[in-house]
């Protein structure tokens, strides 16, 4: 498959080199496209993969990852351009910190909105599916690090871009099916990007990022 | 213990009645003390307890339970009085919900605060130790009702009143202490207070509130 993957930090990196093993054809976009971090990155995978502007990604992917610093987002997506998201699945894994008030981190939006609506809304035509932002990019492209199952959330407004996002997680970075939890529309982004300040605040304790959780129920 | 139980509604009760079945004496305080939340309760435990207004009821606990409704705390907390808390542990388990935009309720402080710390701010003679607003009521009071361990937060200003009070909460609710995670001072009530938008929308989902998360970690 033709995917894009925008955004050239640890996230996009990640995900990226993980598609590129799986034989998928993968464009890593960033406002240059010839930054070091994507230099960086191509040379890591053997030259197997293209680096491009945000622009040139987003049109050459049939699928679309948004793993671009979540404060700058919608900046980076109207770069790629609506013209080249239209009809496509945005998978959004971008969360809306805000580091510029020191460590750790708040939330540029929250509580009545979050960065996932915000993208919806301001790209129409584009299938926003929020997925993979709750845990560490290690544990995104392999779960089966942390033994016994544990849980991934998605959300969108598309039903049918939901369940394709939720094969692709399964088929690609093996999150088994039982484990995905579907919340629905779009605004389940705000509970799936405000757990990141009970995340951030274990991420200090622990001294890693290396956890998630499992839901767990009462006997019947 | 004298213990004082903040609020009638339904995580007030289940602690108070908890309590109260441990032997220990129990005031639950509200507004005007005889309303007929109170009273139901009471007779719920065979007259084993007391109902009180929030000062009496403060006033008379060397331990205070705040169950209030979370957009009334600081206005029963203010009832209560400054005096009757001053030096005594406050176990804060309300939780900031804004229901007057509907369902599902959002947060009336989130993000850069939390109401943890705005009730340690308006009472800094308070020892105060947010726990519990993590999980519905029934599993408050009966962790093991859910098989194999789960995780449960606290934090707060004072070391040794969070260890006091995770002391108790296994002494009396029957928590693992490995299972109490010590999120350090009251800045932590962001997270857990914030847990709430995620725990929301999985009871949306579910259509009931029990269940809660274990932390896993990847195998070294």
């Amino acid at each position: 498959m033709k995917i894009a993957v925008l955004g050239t930090g640890m996230v996009g990196k990640t995900l990226a080199t993980k598609l590129v093993q799986l034989g998928h054809q993968v464009a890593m976009g960033s406002r240059t496209a010839d930054g070091d971090a994507g230099q960086e990155w191509l040379k890591s995978v053997g030259g197997k993969g293209k680096l491009a502007t945000f622009a040139d990604a987003a049109a050459f992917g049939e699928v679309v990852f948004d793993c671009t610093n979540g404060a700058n987002s919608l900046a980076a997506l109207r770069q790629a351009g609506a013209a080249n998201l239209r009809r496509k699945i945005l998978i959004h894994v971008s969360n809306p910190l805000d580091f510029s008030k020191g460590m750790p981190p708040t939330l540029t939006v929250c509580n009545t909105d979050s960065l996932g609506e915000q993208v919806q809304r301001e790209f129409p035509d584009t299938l926003v599916v929020k997925a993979l932002n709750t845990v560490a990019c290690a544990l995104m492209v392999q779960p089966s690090l942390a033994p016994g199952g544990h849980h991934l959330f998605i959300c969108g407004n598309d039903a049918k871009a939901r369940d394709k996002v939720a094969g692709w997680l399964s088929e690609w970075f093996g999150w088994t099916s039982g484990d995905i939890i579907d919340l629905g529309d779009i605004t389940g982004a705000r509970g799936m990007e405000m757990w990141m300040a009970l995340w951030l605040r274990l991420y200090g304790k622990f001294g890693h990022p290396q956890f998630n959780l499992r839901l767990i129920f009462p006997n019947k």
